[in-house]
């Protein structure tokens, strides 16, 4: 097996109607092309992307902040298929930004913020999709629509 | 998709005779089983194993302790589908520890004796094959062979 | 002995003019106080904080991204009394974010932002010193003067 | 300042009647020498030996597994002067075993044994005293008494 892509969709752990169905809709490109999706396993923009990259028959890896037994309510989401207890509760942030060839940043709170910052630290491109557009620019890649974070990442990838 | 288990196997990262061909097994073993196997990710029992699974169709997690720009030799080796760069260097021993549902420890140095004890702590079932039996007894499962290592995976998984 | 407060001070690594002296002044302010400083132990703002609190008798704990037998270049600057050898790379930040009663960030690059966010995400106090007043408003105290971030420890503290 | 060395203690979390002298002793001798005394800033032997060097007068930090906010039970102990919040869980015990110049460690369970590991795997000079003595002969260096673990800690300093 070649490794395959891993893709990392970033985002709020709250249920936001306005960022919900986008998070689905690119859980589903990636798994469409073929990528690994990678979030933090949990609710919110992660649980949407997991569906959806789940819908789309893709593999979807959870970087868990709790220990397997002691799990987090709503960690890991029910379409999480590797999940990867790290017990290393925000420090498993740098794994997430880290590990993926590139991640994708919605709107979020603290630990989205982090993730971008570390993704940023560790050379691992950063397409802010709808929001952070005001956040370094020049270094983060702003989009305003789901079919340009795609655009953007097929470029990379190529 | 259904969670499958995560089998873990740690070992001595050096091209050890003794060991090599036990690992390649247990990964063809584990792979055959439909689980998904679990290594640190580099050279020695991590490689063999890893190459055994794949071998065997199965999916390849490796836990690098590096970055992905910054990649160590020899990680990851040739047979991991998954890379996962935590850039914890030896802290990321703790994700090897917690994230199996077991893990099967081999002969190896430190790095494989921290695994071990982490695991313990963690509360993840540590075999123990062909080395490491004096080690907490009552607390590891000691066995002598591949096939015994497997029974043990059998009945702890049903 | 009674436990003294922890003040972390956070930004660029970089010999920025604009910022090295306020580093340095508060500093010799928290040292006053007779609080620890805390910072990520390099070069930039980090070296001119240590220096300032050392010059004025303080105590200074570095959190070094590296490992005593690997040290990074700048790593642990000279006034460093307490370096806390990590190994862990980036997710130091979280320890930079979470041991200290309260931070101060300067100007700084990505890895300071990752300070500030996971500092938010913990709960810590983050009081942002002529830098980042844009960033969650509400939730990061923006000041423009050492005394003015003085006062708002002085006031967190009492 | 001049950097002073610190010397890392290890061992049970538990109250071993067996143990908890040796090291409030252990932690007296480190301070007399004008070392800082590090543990894992919990109960047993980590509190016993935080004890002995606070009373004669030494400087304690304590390497804490939990966040500032959401504590430990028995962490930090009382004689804890520097705590260093990781919010790492397990993970902590790798600035336990690289941080310090030397190590230490006693009768104790899972956790000691990946400090020990670790410390091995980093380099750090590993002192057992009563316990662990048949793991990896020749690398780690056995004593029975207090006086022979200061003995190689005056050696190893000088």
């Amino acid at each position: 097996m070649q490794i395959r892509p891993i893709i990392g969709v970033m985002g709020t752990h709250e249920e936001d109607p306005e960022v919900i169905p986008l998070a689905q809709t690119l859980g589903e490109e990636i798994a469409r092309r073929g990528c690994i999706l990678l979030t933090g396993g949990g609710p919110g923009v992660m649980h949407a992307a997991s569906h959806g990259a789940s819908r789309a028959g893709g593999l979807v890896i959870g970087i868990l902040p709790s220990e397997r037994r002691s799990p987090l309510p709503g960690y890991p989401n029910a379409y999480v298929d590797i999940p990867i207890y790290t017990g290393l509760l925000d420090a498993r942030n740098v794994i997430n930004a880290k590990t993926p060839d590139i991640i994708i940043a919605l709107k979020g709170g603290a630990g989205t913020l982090s993730e971008i910052a570390l993704a940023l630290k560790a050379g691992t491109p950063v397409i802010c999709l709808g929001a952070w557009h005001d956040l370094f620019p020049g270094r983060i890649i702003p989009v305003h629509t789901v079919e340009d974070a795609m655009a953007v990442i097929d470029r990379l990838l190529s």
